[in-house]
């Protein structure tokens, strides 16, 4: 009952992270009935991000260049670089303005729940970018989630055997933060990981 | 820092609704970096339902002719007219096998939040629908909600000013319901809309 195309476009939502059939029902309606020209702008954008996004041969974050913008300042500091999941935490790690270093984006985190190993996330990319002799810190800013420590965990392991220096971002209460109103967890972590003053 | 066609790519998701700045970046790093072919698919489908979808002139829902299945079938019952708010309501109605007559699709309901007032769905194309003579009973089967209800209403006092008979599907228990487990609220309209046996 429900024409071809409109099935057709349904399913072809799904392809998006978290819609399920329901969500994906309402937004196929929602393009044809109320936002057509949404629609045609959305299909442009995502043909455009096709054609023009690669990965930046240095940092392997999104790009549309060979070498993205941080990759290509000279003036960041050569000696430390910083690890992250995803472009967005880059982006926010920038906006701290406390790190100065270069950055290694994995686009992603092990999580063999999802099927994500070692060969699908940049570690081979990672290894060789971190070995080129100039890179003296390895700063792992993996989230403190179970796949990110896990991710974390693995990074170590496989860059301390070629002998370089790694560190992880720390782990414990958040700035203005108040003991009553934390989590166990994190109030636990923060005091096992003190700090001598 | 974010190039451009992928801000372009994010900003274009947002068309979609429910969807915020965080879940369009996940998106579009999900269908750049982990479903190109899903991303073609989606492009191929958005343009075709764009190209190919209409509005029956009969009923109002989306068909890819210009009169759609249902109201072609000329075994229905052609004095019964049930109107819904969207082609999603039709198929769940369908699938009860309790109703044999023709339907209407609002494509939406009054909404004044939204800013969807009595123009922005077919409330026209019902009344002219509703009134060829033919029709001897419009059944509403409006959501629940307080703008299903709200519209529902509205109709109400739309279709009578005409002489239509109108009547608005029951509210009550679900089958198989229990008094323990059923909210408050329903369980009044229950006791109020009783039925005399």
């Amino acid at each position: 009952m429900t024409p071809s195309s409109l099935q057709n476009l349904i399913q072809a939502l799904r392809v998006l992270p978290g819609i399920g059939p329901k969500s994906a029902t309402r937004m196929a309606y929602h393009l044809i009935q109320r936002d057509q020209a949404g629609a045609e702008k959305l299909v442009l954008a995502i043909g455009q991000a096709l054609a023009k996004l690669q990965h930046c041969q240095c940092c392997n974050t999104f790009t549309e260049r060979e070498i993205c913008e941080i990759c290509a300042d000279e003036k960041r500091d050569q000696k430390q670089l910083c690890v992250v999941e995803m472009p967005t935490d880059l982006l926010m790690l920038e906006r701290t303005l406390a790190f100065h270093g270069r950055y290694f984006v994995l686009m992603g985190r092990l999580s063999p729940l999802d099927g994500i190993g070692p060969k699908d996330i940049a570690l081979d990319a990672l290894l060789k970018r971190a070995s080129d002799g100039v890179i003296e810190e390895v700063i792992l800013a993996t989230n403190f989630t179970t796949e990110g420590e896990a991710t974390a965990h693995y990074l170590t392991e496989m860059l301390h055997s070629r002998g370089l220096r790694v560190s992880r971002i720390a782990r414990g209460l958040p700035v203005g933060g108040e003991l009553e109103h934390v989590d166990p967890g994190t109030l636990a972590q923060a005091m096992v990981e003190r700090r001598p003053l």
